[in-house]
């Protein structure tokens, strides 16, 4: 996961703030993007999942809706230090 | 959320051990469930994801799936009390 975060309407949801990414979100549906990739990895999982729904309920309702959800497992570390993370793709796309 | 969590194959997810909720999966599914409903709320999101994960790579392989993911929003408290809280709910089924 090395990529920009922000390339191609994906937000990476670590450690900033919840209100942060909420913002990130509608201004990628602001610019005209169909469908914003929110991801996250471990604990911002949680995080992740807020996001999501601030910006369906209070933001944008009756304008977005959770297309898809899926849930993962990564490796990260090498060799010993090496280590299951799970890890969580939510796809919001404007209604039409 | 007042009703027993092992009622009809769900599992509720909170402040126990990971490993905990993973073998409550396992023995339902050893009991002949051929689905398990995995549901957690704020924080618990991410352990609730952690548990599916690991009967699915680490315990049950190519014995059960996530067959659906959903996201929501519940009210918890009353009046001035009242916030919202994020949920998770997780299905996994037996792969036939």
């Amino acid at each position: 996961m090395s990529k920009p975060a922000q390339e191609s309407n994906v937000v990476l949801v670590g450690k900033k703030t919840t209100m942060n990414y909420v913002l990130a979100i509608i201004i990628q549906f602001n610019q005209g993007a169909d469908e914003v990739v929110v991801k996250a990895r471990g604990r911002a999982i949680s995080k992740a999942v807020d996001v999501v729904e601030i910006v369906k309920t209070r933001f944008l309702p009756d304008q977005v809706e959770v297309k898809d959800v899926k849930i993962g497992t990564e490796t990260v570390g090498e060799g010993d230090q090496a280590r299951n993370v799970s890890t969580i793709e939510i796809i919001i796309a404007r209604k039409h």
